[in-house]
């Protein structure tokens, strides 16, 4: 394995010395190879890792609390890839928590029914459910429960998207890396990217019945 | 038509005098009629407009100055149906403007493909439209262009969803109150709605694939 000076680190990484060296102080990213008093050698493992610390800093929006979670979760060999992904999912999961309450009870029948129907997985606990909760008591809340008509609309095309995101990651998960990278700036980049995708479709067939 | 003072409008829509005052000095909600010096009735039209007020500034997470704008496109009737609904929505669309660069023009072209081989309108100053250049742009950026593999799969999702938006609203959008409210909180809301119910079914679709 190549090694280098943290000056070229700096350079090849494109990522300013003293902020390399904040990510080592945070514990992102793993001290170098000791050469001398104060100097060390970085591989290209410290490349790889500085580069997805970047990318989730930049766009996945996450604290640095939350990258140093999930770079332990990497490096511990006994996790298996399915909760490490997980892990990383839930990081990049919005969050709308539901006030109690009538509404948040129906709310959940609701919820379950539906995932039930489905044959999902029901997760009481999970923040994607109750995000979903939340929502779905919101919109009670509001008067506007007609929207619970597209509820199923919505499930089908979540789980057309969600294989469409499986078939990103492919069968292979062992570059744990890659894999958290997929899932972190895939799920919160692609949310903005449907978000934009749905009113661009909105336009086109609103256009088509009211003009 | 019934008025009533401002105690029972604060009683009827549960908010505060101060709050009811403070939204029509901003010009959000019409002054009432005068039955006096410092007193005025109001109806049930004012009812309404702060309940849609209410639901604007706490459910589509939007600015007075935002909300000003909209009032004064509902209150105007020559405004078109299709038109309002248009403003409506740019009011609630995530924004991530692309850089300038190399990127950025062949995520554009990317996307003008896209949209013209399925039949989409193509508007180059929406600010959907700028949303998804500017993350087609940033997934190449990131070295993550094998996400736009995804890109079709996305659209048909968002046509789906589009749909089902539309058929809420319903043909007979002449309640222009309704179809803003629908608009603005329907879409805002229903991000976070399609986001959780994608994070449940990734969860579903990867257990089956990784376990």
């Amino acid at each position: 394995m190549k090694y280098v000076r943290m000056a070229e680190l700096s350079e090849t990484t494109g990522i300013p010395v003293p902020t390399i060296k904040y990510y080592m102080r945070e514990g992102l990213v793993a001290p170098g190879r000791p050469t001398g008093r104060n100097q060390a050698d970085y591989s290209d493992e410290h490349v790889r890792r500085l580069k997805l610390v970047r990318a989730l800093v930049e766009y996945g929006d996450l604290s640095i609390a939350v990258i140093r979670d999930l770079m332990a979760r990497i490096d511990n060999p006994e996790l298996e890839a399915f909760d490490l992904l997980g892990a990383a999912q839930k990081t990049v999961t919005p969050r709308r928590e539901p006030r109690s309450g009538p509404y948040k009870d129906r709310a959940e029948d609701r919820l379950h029914e539906l995932l039930a129907r489905r044959g999902w997985r029901i997760r009481t606990g999970d923040p994607a459910y109750r995000t979903a909760v939340g929502v779905l008591a919101t919109l009670e809340e509001v008067g506007r429960e007609d929207m619970l008509d597209a509820l199923d609309a919505y499930a089908d095309a979540a789980e057309q998207i969600a294989e469409a995101d499986l078939r990103l990651l492919g069968g292979d998960v062992s570059d744990r890396e890659r894999a958290v990278e997929i899932v972190v700036i895939g799920t919160s980049v692609g949310d903005t990217l449907i978000a934009s995708l749905r009113r661009l479709a909105q336009a086109t067939v609103g256009e088509r019945l009211y003009t």
